[in-house]
C-alpha cells in the first residue's frame, strides 16, 4: 500500500467516515503485497522486531532479486539463508554492497547501519572444525540482528580440558549457542558450567549411526543438564535468531 | 563438609600454611557428600544459581527423604518431579508443610520464601486440557524459581479464535512456555504473533502416529516460526527451567 | 478390441448363441489390451468414471508415446504426472497440442473439450511458496477432470492474519485441498475454520527433521480438527482426484 | 452468556451505544465458557455444522459430566469417545437416556431427534472382525450425525470372492469408510472397484512388524488405487465424521 | 588345487599311507581357492545343488573377469547380478557368447546346456510395471536354474479383475513369485487364491512413504493370507532361487 | 448350506431350469455364513486344500465355541492359535477331546484323523530355548497338515559344533523351519549347509535393541545365504503352514 | 555321557580299534546333555575358558534348578542374571549359599574359591544414579570371572567437576566400563580423558525421546572420542564379561 | 610452545618465582594452539598414548597440509583417514613418503619408525569381499600404532567350513576385530568360538532392508555371544585404535 492511500484512511478516521475499527482492520489486511509467488509482510518488522529474512534455497536468483528490490525499497536490512555460492555470485552483481558468507552460505545486504539490540554477548560454541558452517550461519545472524558475538570452535567433550580451559569465556556469556554433531555431548557440559539459556543446534555432521544429525538432536533433547532448549538440525539460522530475541529481553 | 572444617581450611590460608590454590582446589573436591547412592551438590546454588532438583521417579521414599533432610539442614529450597502420588503422601507425613501438585506430580518443600528473581511474566499455554498436566509441571518450577507465571489452557489452532482473543496475554508476556501434544502446531502459531522467545514442549498426549509426542516434537523442531526451541517430550520442568534462566536476564 | 468384435458378440445375444452372463463377462474379460509392458484398462473410464492416467517417472518417452497414441485413438484426454521435463519436450514434438507444466511436471492432452463435472470450487491452498509446485499437480488435475479451481498460496500458520484475511475465500469453497510441508500445521487451522472436507498433502519440504515431509505427515494425521483426511507425501495428483471425486457428489 | 446478556448487547447496537463492530467482537469473545478445565463452544454448531464432541480418554467421570450438563442446557446433542465402560456406567445413571457402544467405547445422548442430514448412504467396511470396534465408531458417528450407514464387516482380500460378491453394496454407496488392519490392502481394492471417494482407517490389529498399525496405515498411504485419503489410526470418529461432510454436500 | 594333488591324496588312501578320515578332511580344506579378494568354492555345486552366484556390485570388471575365467576352467554356468551395464559390455567383450538382460542388470553364461531340474511351473507377477526388472531377475535366475517359467504382469490390485480373467495361469503354477511395490497388497490376495506356496518380492517402487520398499516387505509381512514368506526389497535372485529350490522338491 | 439346497441346485441345472453359470455362480456365493460376528468359509478346504484357521486372540471363548460347532458340524479338524489358557480350559469343557499346547497356545480338535499330507519331514530348528513357544506353533500346524515333523531346538551360532553335529538331521529334511530371536543368525547359517527351502522365523525374544524382533527380522532378510525366505515376527503358524504347502508338493 | 562310556573310548584309542580322530570326534560331539529344554555344554569352559552362564529370564525356577544342579554335579560356579526376586528367593531355599543382588537381578553360587583372574583394576562407571542396577550386574559379572572391580557413580556429564576430582581413579583403571542413559555422554568424556579400553554401556533410563536407551547407545557409537565400543542397552553382563576377558590378557 | 619457553617456565618453578601449580597449570594451557579452524593438542600422545589422528572428510588438502606441517614438526607419525583419493595425490606431492591406501582412504606418514607396542596379534576378519576396505582400515590403523596384524576375508557364515577350516588363526589370535554386512551374523559365530575379546564391526554393505548397516549393527549388539562390543558402522578406524588400546595392556 502506498502512503497516499494511508493517508486517505486515516483521514476518514479523523472525519468519522469510517471507525477505527475499520480503519484498524483495513490497515491490518494490506501490508500483504502479493509478487506472485511469495507474500512480503512490511509489517512483520514492527510486530516481531524483525524484518523478513529470505530462505534462498528452492528459490531462482531473479525471484530472490525481486524480493530483494522491494525490501530494499521500504529500507530495511537484508539476510538470505541457504544461499547457493552461484546464485550469490549472480546477487552481489546486482547488489554489490552485499556480503555473502561461502562457509555458511549466507548473505546480508544492509540500506542502513544495524541497530545495536543485544545487552550482552551471545557466545556460539562447536564440539569440532566441521560444525563451524552451522554456527557462522548463526553468528552472522545474531551479528545482523544487533548483538556481539564472540565464537569458541572446537571444543569438543573428547579434550575436556579445552573446553574448561576456557571457562571466562563461557562465564560471561548472556546467552550460548551450542553446535555439535556425532554424539551432540558438548550442550551437556556446558549446560552443567553455566547458568544461563542454552540453545543446543544438532548438525548432520558424523558417518554410519549419526542418522544426519538425529544421534546429536536425540542426545541434546535427552541432555540431563538443565536450561537446555533444541533447534532443527543445521539450523544454525533458527540458533542464532531466538537468540538474539532473549539477548534484547 | 562440616563449618570447622572450612574455618580451619581458611586459616592455614591466613597464615600461609596452605596455599590459595591449594585451598581452593579442596573447597572445590569438598562439597560432594557420598549419600551411597546419589551425590548432592550443595554449591551448585552459587555456581549455577538454583538449587539441585530431585528427580522423583525410580528413587524410594527412604532415598528421597534422606536428600531432602540434607537439603533442609543446608536451607536449601526443595522441588520434587516425577514424584508418585503414593510417595508424596508418606514425604507429606514428614515434611507437613511441603505442597504436592497431584496433577503434575511436583512436591515443593521451601525453607524461606522464594525471592522474586524474574523481571517479566512467563505465559505458559496449552492445546488442550490433557497437556495441563506438563504444563502445570512448568508453571510451578518457574513460581519456584522466583517467576510471576500466567497460565492459558486450551487454546489449540482447531479453533483459532479462542487463540487469537486473548492476544493481549500473549504480547504482555516476557517468556512464553508452549505446550502442545496431537500435532503440536500451536508453538508456530504463537511463535508468529509475538517477538519474545518461545519455548515448545511437546507432550505424549495422542494416539496411533502421535507415537507418544514425537509428532509433536518433530512439527515444533519443524516449525516455520522463527524464535521457537523445543524441549524434551512431556519436559515440563525443563521448559519451566529454561524460562526462569531467560526471565532473570 | 474393436468395434467389430463387440458387436458380433451382441448380435450372438439377440440371436440366443450365447447366453448374457457369458457376454457380460467376455466383455469384462476384452479390455485388456497387452502392449508388452503395461495394460491400458479403456472400460475404466465407465467403470470409474475417469480415464487412466500414465505415471510418467521410470516409463521412457517411447513408453509414454505408445500409451498416448492408443489412449487418443481411444477419444481419452490424457493426463501424465511426474514427467520430466526433457521427456515432455519429446512428447510435446508428436502431440503439439499437449500442454506441460514445467513446474509440476504434469503433461495434459485434449481430444476433447474437459467436460463440467464438479458442483462447487475447490480450493487448493500452500502454506509456503516451495508447497507450489505439489498444489499444481493438484490443481492442475482438478481442472482436467472438470471441476473450478481457486488457489491462494503461502499463507502458513507463522502468519496467521494472512489466512484470516482470506476467510471468505476458504468459506465458499466445496472441498479444500491444503498443502504444507515443514510441521505440516495449516490443514489443522484450516479444519478449525470450515465445515467442509479437507484434504491435507504433506509435501517433502524442509530439511534436517522434516525427513523429507514425514513430519508434515504425521501432523497432518495427528490433526486436532475433524475433518480432514490425509494423502502420500508430495501427492498432488492423490489430492486432486479424490476433490474431484467428492466435488461431483 | 445467557440470553439477557445477549439481548442487552442488541439493544445497545439498535441505540447505536456500541457500533456494530464492537457488538460482532463481543459476540465472538463471548461464548468460551471457561469450565476451569476445558473450554466449550456452543458457536460451533453454527460455524462448522456439528456440536462439539467430547473426547473421553483422560477426563474423569465428574468432568464428562460437567461438560454434558453444560451442553445439554444449550440443547445440543451429544457424542463421547473413548469412554472406558465404567466411566460410561457412572454416566448412565445421572443421564439414563444416554446409549453406550461397549465395543466402540462411544456413548451418545440426545436432547432433540437427529436430523437427517446426509444425501446418500455410507457405507462402513472392514477386513476382518477385529477390526469391528473401529468401524463402529465410524457409524456411531456418522449415524449421529445424520447419515444412513450401512455395513459390511470381514471382507478382507485373502478371500476376494466374499468382497466381490458383495460389488452391489459398494457401488450404491455415497462414500465409504475402509477399515482394516494387518497388511491394510482392502482400500486399495475397493478404491479400484468404485468411483467414489474413500476413507481408509487403520487399524491396530495385527502383531509382530504390524506396528500397532504403522504397516496399514502405510500400505493406505501408498495405495495404488486413486480417490483414498487417510486418517490416523484405529480413528473411526474422524472417518465417520468426514464422511459426514462429505455426504451432506 | 589342481588334479595331481588330488591323486596323490587318493593313492594314499588306497596305500593306507593316510587314514581316511584325514584324506577326508584334507579334501574338505583343500578347495577355497584364494584369489586374494574371494573365495570360490567348487564344491558348492555338489553340497548345495547349484553352482556359487557372483555379486557383481563393487565387483571391478578385472575381478569378475577373473573369477569368470576360475568357474569356465571348472565346467561351471555362470550367473552375475546386479551388474552395470557397462561392466556388462566389457565382459561380453571377453565372454562373447554370455547373455546379459539390461532391465534386470543380470549376466549369464553357459559352459554347457541347462539341465531341467523343476517339476512343475514357476510364475512371476508384479503388480506394476515399474516392477518388472526386479520380476526378470527372478525369472531369469530361475530359468538358470533349470525352471520352466511363466510371467504376468501388471496385475495389481486396484484393478482386481485383471488379476481374476488370469486365474487359470494362477492356478496351474507350482511355485508363484509375487513381486509388487507401493502398498504390496498383490501376495495377499494371490496367496488367498492358490494352494501352492508364494514367494513375495517388495521392490523399492513408489515414492513418499513408501520408503523405498519397507512399505510393501511390512505389508507382505503381515498378509492376512497364509502360505506367503518374503524375501529382501528388490531380491529378484533371491526369490528365483527359493522358487527354484521349491520347485525341485 | 445344506446338501439338500445343493441337490436342488444341481437338479435345476440337469433340467434346463438354470443355466450353468447361474449355478456356478450361486455355489460360490453361498458357503458364507454369517455368524454376525465372522464369515467361515466351508469351500475353503477345497479352494485353498486346508480347513479354516481360527485366530483365537480378540475372541471370546462364547464366539470361539460358536465358529468351532459350525466348524464340527461340517466335519471339519480345527486349529486353534493364539488361546488364552484360561479360554482354552473352557473350551476343554465343551470340546473334551481337544488338545491344548499351553507353551505354544494352540488348541486343535479333530472331526476326523489327520490324512497323512507331506512327502518328507519338515525340520523345525531353534537357536535357544526360549525361541521354543514359536516352533512349536509351527511344529503343531505342520503335524496338523498332515507333515511328520522332527525338531532341533537350542543349537544357536555362538555354539556352531552344537549345530554342525546334527548334520545328518538338517541333510535329511525336505523343508526347514528356522526360528530364532536376538541376532537371528541361525537361518544364514543352515541356508548355508543345506539345499533345501529353509524358512525363517523371528522371534521377539531379546531386550535392548533386539526390538521386539525386528533385529531378528532384519538378519534374516539380509542373509548372505540363498534359499532363505521370511515370515512375520513370532510367527510359527505362518511358518509351519507353509512348510505344509511345499511339502505337499 | 557317563563314565564308563569314555573310558571305553580311551580303551578304543589305545588298543588301536578306533582312530585317534574318530575318538576326537566322538568327544566333541558326545557333552551335549540334553535336557529336554536346554542344552549345557560342559566343556565350554575349556574352549572358552568361562563356565555357562545362566539366562534367567523366561525360565521356570524348576527349570533353573535342574540347570544348577547338573552344573553344581560338574563343580562348576554358576552366574544367574535377569532373575526376578521371587524366583531367586525359591532357588535360594534350595541352594542357601547362593547369593542374590536385587538391584541387578543377579544370583551367584560357588561350588569352589573364584580364582583371581584379571590383571588389573576394572572400573565401573555410571552417569547417574539411576544407572546403578546395570552397572552392578557388570560389576558382579567382573568380580565372579576373577577381578578386581572398582566402582564410581554418579558422575555424569552435567557436573563435569565432579568427574574430574575423581581422575585419579579412572588414570588407574586397567579396563573402564561407563554405563549411561539419557543423553549417554560420559563415555566420550571418559575416552578422551584415558588410554585404555572403554566399554560403553547405554541404559533405558530417561523419559520422552530417550526411547529406552536408543539415544544414549547412538550416542555412544558416535562417540568423538576413540577407544570406545559399546555393548547392547542394560547388557551390564555382556560389559561384565568382556571387561573381564580384556583385564585377562 | 616452543622449547626455549617451556625452560623459562621451568627455571621459574625451580627458582621459586611460580608455585608448581602455577607451572603445571600452565603447561596444561599451553599446548594448544589455534591454527583458525582446528586445534592440534600435542600433548595427546603422552596423554592418551598416542597421536592426533586426522579425519581427511571436509577438510581441504590445505588444511591437512597445514595440520601435517606442524604435527611433522612435532616429530609425530601421521594418521589420515576418509581421504579421498585426489586430495592424497595432492598431499603425496608434498609429503612424497607418506603412503595411501586407496581402497580404505587411510594415507600414512612416518617421522620415525612405529615402535612395536602390541604383545600379540589382531586378527581382523570380513564376512564378504564388499567389507574388505572397512577392514583394511582397520588393519592400517593397527600397524601404525604398532600391533602384529593378521587378516581372514571372505569367511562368512553362509559358508561355515571356511570359518572353520582356519580356526587355528582364530585361536592365536590376541584381539579379534571382526567386519560384515548384510545379516552381521559373523561375530557371533566368532564369538562363540574364541575366549578373546572380539571387536564388531558393522559395515554398510548390502541392499534392501540392510539399511546401509544397521540391520549388521543390530544383530552385533545383539549377538547371542558373550564377549563382543559393536563400534559405528564403517569405523574401521575406531575399531583398528580399540584393538590397539586392547593390545598394549
Amino acid at each position: 500500500m502506498d502512503i497516499r492511500k494511508l493517508k486517505d484512511l486515516l483521514k476518514k478516521v479523523k472525519l468519522g467516515k469510517i471507525t477505527l475499527d475499520k480503519a484498524l482492520s483495513e490497515l491490518k489486511s494490506l501490508p500483504f503485497e502479493d509478487l506472485g509467488f511469495t507474500r512480503i509482510d512490511h509489517h512483520r518488522s514492527l510486530r516481531k522486531g524483525f524484518p523478513e529474512v529470505i530462505w534462498g534455497e528452492g528459490k531462482s536468483s531473479g525471484q530472490i532479486l525481486s524480493i530483494m528490490k522491494q525490501l530494499k525499497r521500504k529500507g530495511q536490512n537484508i539476510l538470505i539463508t541457504r544461499l547457493e555460492e552461484k546464485k550469490a555470485r549472480g546477487i552481489q552483481k546486482v547488489f554489490p554492497k552485499s556480503r555473502f558468507y561461502p562457509r555458511s552460505h549466507v548473505l546480508t545486504y544492509l540500506t542502513h547501519p544495524i541497530r545495536s539490540e543485544g545487552k550482552g554477548t551471545i557466545l556460539i560454541m562447536t564440539a569440532g572444525t566441521t560444525d563451524i558452517p552451522v554456527a557462522e550461519e548463526a553468528a552472522v545472524t545474531a551479528q545482523f540482528m544487533g548483538n556481539r558475538v564472540e565464537t569458541l570452535y572446537d571444543v569438543g567433550v573428547a579434550g575436556i580440558h579445552r573446553l574448561l580451559s576456557e571457562r571466562r569465556k563461557l562465564e560471561t556469556a548472556r546467552v550460548l549457542v551450542v553446535v555439535a554433531g556425532m554424539e551432540g555431548a558438548l550442550p551437556s557440559v556446558v549446560g552443567g558450567l553455566v547458568d544461563r539459556p542454552v540453545i543446543a543446534v544438532p548438525t548432520s555432521v558424523g558417518y554410519g549411526t549419526s542418522f544426519g544429525g538425529i544421534t546429536a538432536l536425540l542426545a541434546m533433547l535427552n541432555s540431563c543438564a538443565s536450561g537446555v532448549a533444541v533447534v532443527n538440525i543445521d539450523n544454525g539460522f533458527g540458533a542464532g535468531y531466538l537468540a538474539s530475541l532473549i539477548n534484547r529481553l
